[in-house]
C-alpha cells in the first residue's frame, strides 16, 4: 500500500482504512515515521534501506500465517514501489504458503512533484530511474535518448546518490543533444513535507542545483514554458485551444 | 484539483478539504456525479464534454472576483488534466484579473489502473495519449516507436473513441514491430468504480477486447509476466533480487 508523498492529507481514506485494519505494519523506517500518528497500538516491523526483499518476504510469510499485514511504500507502491517485489517473490513461493494480495495505490512522487511545479505533465511523458543497481547503464541511456528524441516530458527518479553521481551528468548531456539549454526543468525534494524544496531552473543549469536520492527531476518538452514560477506544458502542439 | 479514479475512498483528505472549503464547484458532469455526496448546499457549475476551456475561464473569473473555487478534474489534474489549461489561459489574462492558484494532486488513471492490474509500472514507463485533437499523428507515432524500441512499459490514454478507431490499431502495429505478440497487456475501464472492468490479454490479441475512451491500456515491457492473473514487471534486468 502507498502512503503518498508524506503529508497525511495526501493519504487516501482507503489506505488509512487498511492501516487501521492491519494487525502488522511493515515498512522502511523513514516512511513509518511519516505515518507515526496512525501506528499507535500496532505491531510494527521497521527496517532499513535496501532491506526491501526481507520486508516483502516477512510480509508474505506473516500474511500467509493468517495476519492482516500492511506493507508500506512511500508514494505509490505501483510506481518503482514495493508491489512488484512482493509479486516477484510470491511467484516463486509454494501456492499453499500464499496469502491474498491487494495493491492500494497512492499519490506517487511524480503526481506530487508535478502538482508543486505547476503543470509539467500535461502531455506525454517518460519516467526513467537513473539507478543502475538492477538495470544496465546502456538500457538507461537508450531510454534517455529515445525519450529526448521523441519530445517526451522526462521524469527522472533516483537521479543521484552519494556513490552514484555521474548518471545525472550523462542524462543532462543526452537530453541536451535534442533540446535547448533553456528548456525548463523542475526539481522537487520531499514534496508536500515540512522541509519541501522546489527549484525551477533550465537544462543547461540544472546541475548547479542540489539533487539527491530524495529529489525528483522533471525536464520539460519542446513546448514547456515557465509562467510566474510554474512549469507549464501545453496540452498540444497548437495554441488553438479554441479547438476544444 | 483531482478527485482520483472515482471511488470516494481514493479521494485524499486534502482534496476533500478543498471541496468543503470552496464556495463554487465547477466540473464535468460525470465527475461531479462521482462526488455528489460532497456537494450538498454548494454552488455547482456543471458542463459537458469538450467545454474544458469554458470551465477553466469561468473558474479563473469567479476566483478573481473573490470566490473560493474548486475546479474538478477526474484522476490527477496534473496528468492530462485541467491544471495545464488553467495556466495556459491564466498566462494570457491581465495580472490584475488573476486569483491565487493551487494544484491538488489526485490518484491518476495510471496509478489506479496499475494497482488493479498487479504491478506493471515497476520499471521505466512512457505515457502516451492517442488523441490527435491537439497533437499531430506523426508526433504520436514517433513516440510509440521510441517507447517501443527503448523497452518502456507503455501506458495508453484516450486509446479509442467512437470517431477515432484507427490509432489503437496503428499503435498495436508499431509496438508489435519491437515486442512479441505474447507481451502481456492490461486494459482497465472505470478503475475502482462499481462498474470497473479489468482485462488481461496479450499484444497480438488486445484488439479483440472492448476498448473505449474510458479505458486505459498498459502494454508490458520485454520482462513483464503474468502471474495468477496479474501483470508483473520486474524491477530490473536481472533476477538477482539478492543484490538488494
Amino acid at each position: 500500500m502507498g502512503i503518498g508523498p508524506g503529508g497525511l492529507e495526501h493519504l487516501t481514506p482507503k489506505a488509512k482504512g487498511i492501516i487501521d485494519e492491519a494487525q502488522v505494519i511493515i515498512g522502511y523506517k523513514t516512511y513509518l515515521d511519516l505515518i507515526e500518528p496512525l501506528l499507535m497500538g500496532k505491531e510494527v516491523i521497521s527496517s532499513g534501506m535496501r532491506q526491501e526483499r526481507d520486508r516483502c518476504a516477512r510480509a508474505i510469510g506473516l500474511a500467509a500465517s493468517g495476519k492482516i499485514v500492511a506493507l508500506i511504500s512511500g508514494g505509490d507502491p505501483g510506481i518503482y514501489g514495493m508491489a512488484g517485489l512482493v509479486f516477484e517473490l510470491a511467484s516463486s513461493t509454494p501456492p499453499d504458503r500464499l496469502p491474498l494480495f491487494e495493491v492500494i495505490p497512492g499519490i506517487a512522487a511524480l503526481n506530487a512533484c508535478a502538482s508543486r511545479l505547476g503543470a509539467p505533465l500535461m502531455h506525454d511523458f517518460a519516467s526513467i530511474s537513473l539507478s543502475d543497481l538492477l538495470t544496465p547503464r546502456e538500457v538507461i541511456e537508450k531510454r534517455l535518448e529515445a525519450a529526448s528524441a521523441a519530445d517526451f516530458v522526462i521524469v527522472l527518479y533516483n537521479p543521484k546518490s552519494k556513490a552514484r553521481t555521474e548518471q545525472i551528468v550523462k542524462a543532462r548531456d543526452i537530453v541536451l543533444k535534442y533540446r535547448h539549454g533553456n528548456t525548463p526543468v523542475g526539481i522537487v525534494r520531499h514534496a508536500t513535507r515540512a522541509d519541501e524544496t522546489i527549484t525551477i531552473t533550465m537544462l543547461s543549469k540544472m546541475l548547479d542545483n542540489h539533487i539527491d536520492m530524495q529529489s525528483t527531476v522533471i525536464i520539460g518538452n519542446s513546448q514547456t514554458f515557465v509562467w510566474q514560477g510554474l512549469l507549464v506544458t501545453p496540452r498540444g502542439y497548437t495554441t488553438q485551444v479554441d479547438r476544444l
